[in-house]
């Protein structure tokens, strides 16, 4: 199948609509500044067929996509024992929340929500340099050198005190072993990762071929752990919205607030989606838009 | 494929595990008295093939699972105004918990929880005989007669209080429109429903055929709606443990306290497995077991 | 010291504002047809000396101020056992939420909220006949024949869903030992006592006489009980105002949203005072002001 | 009245029961190293009349009793500007708890939970070099020398993870305006206050006289103001248990960790209870039951 078509009709498409509604993220400076009307779309196959259109090439502060690199790298260091000190559920509560986090005891619901992240730095930080290794393994899985965007770091670092407060949170009850300010620095810079749609669409191919790297094929998770991140992003991975994105989308789909979507279709395909204003739960509006076209359009759902 | 080997050697390797752990929901009398280490297995694929192990023609209190039928009678009914008093992201809340309920106003997190279940049949009763048209739907669906349990639907009348506090607390902000009593009365009787391993996999098999009807193919709900369906048992469909089940099964399941759990291969088959004792969130501890076995040996899985 | 000019003044002063703000409790009609503008003042001293003002003979609806009687009889009927599914602590939360009884497990944190009173009638079920003993001791305690108003009760019955919601998830706890009908039959009935401010500042008069009957002496409650109805008053008596209410006025007081307050100066006095609009947590608005009046002339605060 | 035999009674009622049951607080080194079976008890009346027994003059570490100084000081620094971002009524949560403050959006429900004193110590910050002030209000007060346990003040920091979130949180919603770690530098050394029953009876004392000085008289509270403080002591002054207090001892009371009880019977006197070990709530056990002793052979009480 042929898909350039496909994503140039839904450029197209959506064009009339970019930055009329929305809000792009602006609790920090370097998010607000990037213009309402950007979209970018690219894709690869499972065959190395690529298709994109837009701003695909253009670099955006991937935020919460990092996440699903957080914990691929934590499970390949930690295996099960990942698990030991985060939780595999959907929350049914705002990404930020520390309410559950009480009633829990420090043992956030899942890898996806802040906390559970910030956990995973945690115990990254004990094993290895977390920010390098990051860095190497993307810039690995799409073919070229990813950055950090360290204004964007610096800037998480000035105003996010919800996350110091969540790391001092699970410090209290004994769930993170290092100390706050070295864990949130990997933290923060992971949210900071500066990508392109086209580089996500490359970077995440492991997800749609059984946990083989998207260009040598050497493992990068098992299969069975392949199969599991995708589960979590169905279930987890777009905030409050989980639920809706299944019933609408209806692909496993991992996003931020700097507008990036990343989705996958097992066995086929790795998509990225960019669109930085947001509806109210915090993903791309233009995004998920973009997204259920595509599906409704291929007939390409999990379900 | 030949699916009977495979159910027959997961009966088999489960028997000795039958009833040594897990306990049996006794609630109600009814339900105590089933004896601990039953264990059934069945499933339908879409050209009509069976296969079935065990206890698979016993019927049993199908529960829960009841809330796949209500859901279907009321997409068909209402359509997208279904949607207008029920969410459809998952509760990070047991299934009967009314914190969710009341700071979201009395609207039901999915309908898959009990308030959901019981706000559809508020709206199922303003409109037609709930009691009999499910009858009709399920028969036509399995191809034989199929009753509810009238001991069981008149103990959990007796004994759920919980549920007369759901429906009135619901009531309380002005999302129930008809007299508590006789949404209840619908909603016990769903639960009281009694049908086999067998019957069940015939009945769902219009979730794994775009919506069709497992016999005479005509549509019971749009392909759409039934992907819906999937998508929402996927991330709701299992009480407080769906993302457990996303993780280590991978398929969109619907489990009951009676022990059952409906899993769904889209496009390929409907399974049902039945074990009565229950891990502490509500599933049947065995029946995940037999699921787990059934994807791992398989490869199927939507992820 | 004469009091009677100080009401006097207290309800000329109030008088251009009565009716101005607030808004007059409207969920049944019977609340909903009071005039805003009504406003009385009654106090009786230790020394049986009575002064009052304004429509302090005019009957109104007591609601919530009846819980006062409830614990008195549960008090008197139980001893400490009462205290067994009751607790004493403020709750934190508004008087008619069901997060905190969920958390803790079907007990309510104080006799005043819905919950704790609901507790209270079910005990009184069990061991008399709650409505006529009611009755009884009100018209004994303020020297005339008190009465329920039927056409409230009816009312709150019919509308009283929350109520009927706490009840069932109370008794899913297996806290409430008798039909939830039959409790809340009484509790209704209490919320619709028909009292004069003059016969609440007399049939209340044994709060600040520790314990004993304003007209014969007798105990109707020990000093011990007496002084622990006070303080339970002062920490939970006005709904999720207490803290506001011990701020600002400083005395232990018990409201009701038929715009009822009662107040206690231990030792001294007993004070009832009435106006129908209310705050939005529930209390008369221009009643919280004349008891500030009165503790700012008088200077009787229990700090 | 004589009460120096009464509280002599009272120390040695309780003498053998000092130790066996309770648990003294060893979150940090230097309170766990404190023998469980120390006792203290004094008192200072409003004619300037002293009683004391036990080790009431032996220093100790006052914890939250240190609340009533930083609200002392924001009352007077700030006046009723103060309430701005502090409530008045009682949590019903824990005094750590971040739930309460995530539904209130980061505005402490009372001054007398961590993060009420957390925000009075930003404001003070923001107005006074606060730790010397401080010190310098006690000295005064109690008419000696009083200083901070720097080791307590050091182990606070060190260790305060819970309370580096409830900070963080708050600054998350923009209710703290100085650096987080200026501001709980103050309020550690705030709970680090190191002094002796006597010392806080005395210290005490406007609690007792409407706010005027112990010694000179000059006002440190208002009238009004020393009355406010009462009330909030009584209904938020001792935890979560603050309707258990009101219940038993009936007296505005504030406790602290380390064991110290101070409690108000206004315009007649300030006492002073120490005992290390603490119920689960968090208050000296033997000194609620010495308060309860106490006033039950006084017969003073508010109620």
């Amino acid at each position: 199948m042929d898909f350039q078509p496909l994503l140039e009709e839904i450029a197209a498409t959506l064009q009339p609509e970019l930055g009329a509604q929305g809000r792009v993220a602006d609790y920090i400076p370097a998010l607000g500044r990037v213009p309402a009307d950007r979209f970018g779309i690219a894709l690869r196959t499972v065959d190395g067929e690529e298709a994109h259109a837009g701003d695909s090439t253009t670099g955006f502060s991937i935020q919460s996509i990092s996440k699903l690199f957080s914990l691929t790298l934590g499970m390949r260091e930690l295996g099960e024992a990942l698990w030991d000190r985060i939780g595999r559920e959907p929350s049914g509560n705002p990404f930020n929340s520390l309410v559950q986090l009480e009633s829990e005891h420090g043992v956030p619901r899942n890898p996806f929500i802040n906390a559970g992240a910030i956990a995973i730095a945690d115990r990254l930080v004990s094993r290895l340099d977390a920010k390098a290794v990051t860095l190497e393994l993307l810039s690995g899985l799409c073919g070229e050198q990813v950055a950090y965007d360290e204004e964007v770091a610096a800037s998480e670092a000035a105003t996010g005190f919800r996350n110091f407060a969540l790391a001092n949170f699970m410090k209290s009850f004994g769930r993170i072993d290092n100390a706050v300010s070295e864990v949130l620095d990997v933290y923060f810079h992971h949210c900071a990762l500066r990508m392109s749609c086209l580089q996500l669409a490359r970077a995440t191919g492991y997800l749609c071929r059984d946990g083989r790297h998207p260009y040598g094929g050497a493992p990068v998770l098992t299969d069975r752990q392949a199969r599991r991140v995708n589960a979590l992003m169905l279930t987890c991975g777009t905030y409050d919205a989980a639920g809706e994105f299944a019933f609408r989308i209806g692909l496993p789909c991992k996003s931020g607030v700097g507008g990036g979507i990343v989705a996958v279709v097992p066995d086929r395909l790795t998509l990225c989606v960019w669109s930085p204003a947001l509806e109210p739960s915090g993903n791309s509006l233009l995004g998920m838009k973009a997204l259920e076209m595509f599906t409704a359009r291929t007939g390409l759902s999990v379900f």
